[in-house]
């Protein structure tokens, strides 16, 4: 695992550059990215860029055998952009366009932002896509990060454009949704509504699959945004330097498919601040599992007090090929001014930049290796219809992505295992044990890789609201395949639930099918997993 | 008790009819509501009908020997309404017209809202008004549900137009309401301001007469909405079958005076989602005493573990002539999507499907008579001065009706007792002890028949703050004469507060009066409810 | 110390007069503030004034031996004015205009909002500036309690004009603030936005050297209507009597820089809700050395079960020359509606009435003398700085204020100490220990201070954030000579936190300094204050 950092010449004085690429250097860190917030610097008026300076400091890099990362720097759209342009800025689900004065200030949706961000962003490849020193580019930044959704009349028409091709006329769209429900029929696509806060005094919410298509719609949108990006660096990219981006693990719940957005890209970026240890394995694993092969760390906090431990493990999971730490010398103004940095604000070392330098020296331990035997599903229609529900009866407090880390991920690494992240039914192959955890959505190829992992006679642990809607988060009129084998006419979201969260405990064939309610508790997921998992 | 359930043809394929139907006769319910949410499917554009799909579910209930009970579509305006009057919408507290996406998106001010409602119930009642199988007529759905306000320019003119008359001149509301605090005198009826949010930092209110007159007015404009559909009904209502509405039990405080709303009616409707005994009792006695008879449950939840001792108390309460499930079939799409229904979505029964069908043949229990003779005085203005109250000291956080069930009706559960609710004066004629639970608005009515209750040597256990306002909800500068009577000369509201939250004990010739704060929690009145009983 | 209490001629009827000022008399309360809110009575309609009633209640005053305080109404502008004139009200941090019906709807950068009020204010002046009952003026009443800061465009267009002086040119403030942190270099002032709400999902902040001087334009905003207001009352005021204005202790977090607002005014005012002693302490100690002499209470609550004891208290403690009870009579209506007054709402006498009758006749007893050894350190950038901090790691959920008087100052209450509070470094001269707490801002002049009291030999007790940041709101990147004298290169936010929150515990020359972290406990800082204070 080689160690990077991010340092960002755009805001240090030129004159601290060579001191500052010493430290970074003595700490034995190879890498730096920056760039990814200077669109201003980089193009101060419409059409007018100032890039000398990145000329320099990769010059100077170079000089101290550092490498670099791009960062590009459309997540912040400069104050003219704006003022030019005002529908470029997002609008809330109250209505309001935001003001100027934060970042992800943007509508993907808005021709303006897109041409303004592919103009800056050309600027870059071409002038740096074969320098030698630059040994990748990062898309943007946390794509998706503060706004998932914005609702301005721009979204609306593309919302609607996109909803279109999906089904086969207005009356198709009214039967699956159901809109019959509440006197919602629409007679055309124009009509249906941007699912804007309602403002009414009971929180009312909108139809669940307007909902889920709404959150689809948003998050194709941004990976549209994200692949179009990677076109313009790729074609400027002389060197053939790796493109990706740095997603975040958001407590909130997830809003972009990450399939569909690295599968544009070469490699999996992530950003974590953490430090707590079953959340380090658990999105090892996860991240590495996206594209089934090692993954970056574009940015990883500095300010844990066992860092060196952490690294240690994050080197031995095998799942990391570079870690960037975040960040390298403090911002002393600005919305993240901060001391949590490898530097102090008047230029000393901390005591983890002491830490990073001896463990960058030392031969790293060698840890046992641990055969990742346990398929976690992880599956985005399910989260997202988790994170909708309301009145449906499934408690939806928790988003899908924070209980699989400390409920279900928790209690696997408490029990010294690691998981096998299944983003398609084929990584369920070779697991002795598959886990099902609210994945509420029916695909059916995914139901035919569990069947046929059952009669392997490999073990099953799931929530009772496995498979009970489909694509169109509408409850399933009838009966999943899975339930067939299993004998089961399905679960109520009332089911009596036994110790130990138990819903059902059962035979099929040769394999043991065990059924919780979808409220778990870490200790209860603990324990099943306990009695599911063979000795090892 | 006769058992209904609420099953919808709209929503259910009409070859599904006859097994649904058949499948809600062996359980023994004989009658059905359905229609509520069915305006888009009944009038899909404006003016043009679409109801002999109603003709023949009505037909095929016959044919089951199963009653109906229609109930009129206008909490739901279809999308054709709100984009062709966009008016017809309600505006929140903040000024912001709701979107389309749920229901009850509705202003009752609004000329065009009211008249395309009169058309689509004139054109049921016509038709159906005098089908044999109807055997009542529920009108709209929890009227007041999800908006108990709607703050647009139409609201402002008829709330005005509604004070005018009230007043004896600007001048005569000013004096009242205390206009001069805070330099807030009115020259024109046209100055009074529609009550919204205050856009400061700290939540300032309303001036707190100008507050209830506002709670008043909705209240009326809601009951005169109901009384108007009432009466098209009626006009179509050959039968003369009775009609209804379905009130809610809000959690949030209630906003409909239920006399007034009821006294226009032929039956009390009431729709119930809890498993809690005290409440289910609580709401028996007091929806039975709104008009002094047998009322209906139009929806009960159908999730309970213990339904069938549910109906059982239901049933021996003598409070209840009709019970209606909520639901038979589950929504499998939309906004209430859930499994929570008599049957599951693929088909089967539930348990409570089985429940219901032993129950519905086998023989009621006789449940002991309990002698209503507790009197518990219910005040709309009282606890709607409650709701608003802030800065007056008097705790606001409980709403009264919440109190009441939670506090007060479960103290006397928990006796064994139950409940006489005086939503008038004469209700208190024949009880043994009188509670006045923060019955802070003053009525002369009302405490002549507290006075008269005394004389016959009944006991009264009261809070600290009865009477101590006037109906334009300021406080009473002279005395009231019960305080007199009790040689009293009023209450603070940080009145000391002793053991079991005693403010006064008090003999008022043979009769006992006891004062508690208003904060006794139910623990408190319980001891006291226990005091104060004789032995039955 | 003489007692006051305010009543209200405009809310009593004319004939109860009398018999309130003997009520007010033979309690032993010698003066009155009454009118801060009678703007629509003073003046019906615009330029017509009606004030004779003022006349005739300050006529009743004298009869009954009463001096008079004239509160100027200009927090509650009429109806008519904010009819004629909307810009006058504000605008909140989402852009919505207040609607009328609250207090404190004034936009302070409104010129209408600034004539009238010129206009009543002059007229009063100019009437009874000559009175001889009248022996104070109070400008407005808490100004900034309600509204922190309008959002208007004319509050937009004063902010630029205000900033642009502070700065050498558009680049200096770019420099100064780091805007080209997240892209936000300015081209030109005008593009500096009005730091409204951003509508974005996660709920980022504005740069805070931008938050920081939207803070301070507010205050001096706000002091600059003040001192406007007092000139217009010093032009009428023919005997010269004092002028001040009452300020609050809000919760939230002082909004107005108490030392600029009280140099142009001749007395301090303040109004206080509590009956927790040690807040009663903090608040005469900080109120006192705001001007370094004794204050007026302009509003003291009547409610406290232990009065007596109270004024015992405040008038031991020699900082308060009068103190005015709030209220003398309830408020039946209005937004203030309650029965918390030295009379009863009927008209009868409270406990606390009575109480103040006995305690105004009876000798006060002499307190201990307690010498003011403890500077305690207040600084306004400071306490805005930690109310704006959020990424910066700084907690910021307790405002300063709130943690000065519940966890320092009740430390020192609890040792039996009262504090001479610094709000200028000069106060510091000649006490025994310094404490420092969350003092980020650094002011040289301050540090000097700090400097000479170590070189005496002078203990000092500070936060491990003190000094950390410029006046931009920005780290200081070399370090201040506080930290050069102490050995130290300064402190990270995440620094380990020992026993009782040390930081470190260091001699410099003979004084000892205890560095504490930035969270300590109420009981943390007893232990520190134990340790450093030498027995009296």
């Amino acid at each position: 695992m080689q160690l990077g950092t991010t340092w960002y010449p755009e805001y240090r004085d030129e004159s601290t550059w060579e001191l500052d690429l010493a430290q970074i250097r003595d700490a034995g860190i190879g890498a730096i990215r920056f760039g990814e917030f200077a669109w201003s610097r980089i193009e101060p008026e419409p059409g007018r860029f100032d890039s000398d300076w990145i000329a320099r400091a990769l010059a100077a890099m170079r000089r101290h055998g550092i490498e670099a990362v791009i960062g590009t720097p459309t997540a912040t759209p400069p104050r003219w952009l704006c003022e030019r342009s005002p529908e470029t800025m997002p609008v809330d689900d109250s209505g309001r366009r935001t003001v100027f004065g934060a970042r992800q200030h943007r509508c993907y949706s808005s021709p303006a932002y897109r041409e303004a961000s592919r103009g800056v962003v050309e600027h870059l490849a071409q002038r740096f896509g074969g320098d030698p020193t630059v040994v990748a580019w990062q898309i943007d930044n946390e794509i998706g990060g503060e706004a998932k959704a914005c609702y301005c009349d721009l979204c609306a028409v593309a919302f609607r454009r996109w909803l279109e091709p999906r089904y086969d006329g207005i009356a198709d769209l009214n039967k699956r949704w159901g809109t019959q429900f509440w006197s919602q029929t629409y007679q055309r696509f124009d009509q249906v509504p941007v699912p804007s806060r309602t403002a009414l005094q009971l929180g009312l919410k909108h139809n669940p699959s307007l909902m889920l298509e709404w959150l689809r719609f948003h998050s194709e949108n941004m990976v549209g945004f994200c692949h179009e990006q990677a076109a313009v660096v790729r074609r400027g990219n002389a060197s053939r330097t790796p493109v990706l981006t740095n997603y975040d693990a958001f407590d909130w719940g997830e809003n972009i498919d990450l399939r569909r957005m690295f599968t544009g890209l070469d490699v999996v970026g992530f950003d974590l601040y953490t430090d707590k240890d079953h959340v380090i394995a658990c999105y090892c694993d996860l991240m590495h599992d996206v594209l089934a092969r090692p993954f970056w760390f574009m940015e990883y906090d500095v300010s844990s007090a066992k860092l060196a431990a952490e690294l240690d493990a994050i080197a031995a999971s095998g799942a990391v090929e570079r870690l960037f730490f975040f960040k390298f010398n403090p911002f002393p103004w600005g919305q993240e001014q901060s001391t949590r940095a490898l530097r102090t604000v008047t230029g000393g070392a901390t005591a983890n930049y002491d830490a990073v330098r001896v463990w960058s020296k030392r031969s790293r331990p060698t840890a046992p290796a641990v055969r990742r035997r346990v398929g976690v599903v992880y599956d985005h229609d399910s989260s997202w219809s988790r994170f909708l529900t309301g009145w449906s009866g499934i408690p939806g407090d928790l988003t899908y992505p924070r209980a699989l880390v400390n409920d279900v991920y928790r209690a696997l690494h408490a029990l010294g295992e690691r998981a096998r992240f299944a983003l398609e039914p084929a990584a369920l192959r070779d697991v002795e044990l598959v886990v099902l955890p609210w994945t509420v959505v029916h695909e059916p190829g995914l139901e035919q890789a569990v069947l046929a992992h059952l009669r392997r006679g490999g073990s099953l642990l799931m929530t009772q609201d496995v498979f009970l809607k489909n694509r169109d988060n509408v409850f399933n009129e009838t009966l999943p395949a899975l339930y067939r084998e299993m004998g089961c006419a399905g679960f109520l979201d009332h089911e009596p639930v036994g110790e130990h969260a138990l819903v059902r405990d059962l035979r099929v064939g040769k394999a043991r099918v065990v059924v919780l309610g979808t409220g778990a508790t870490f200790e209860q997921w603990t324990h099943w997993l306990r009695m599911l998992l063979p000795a090892a």
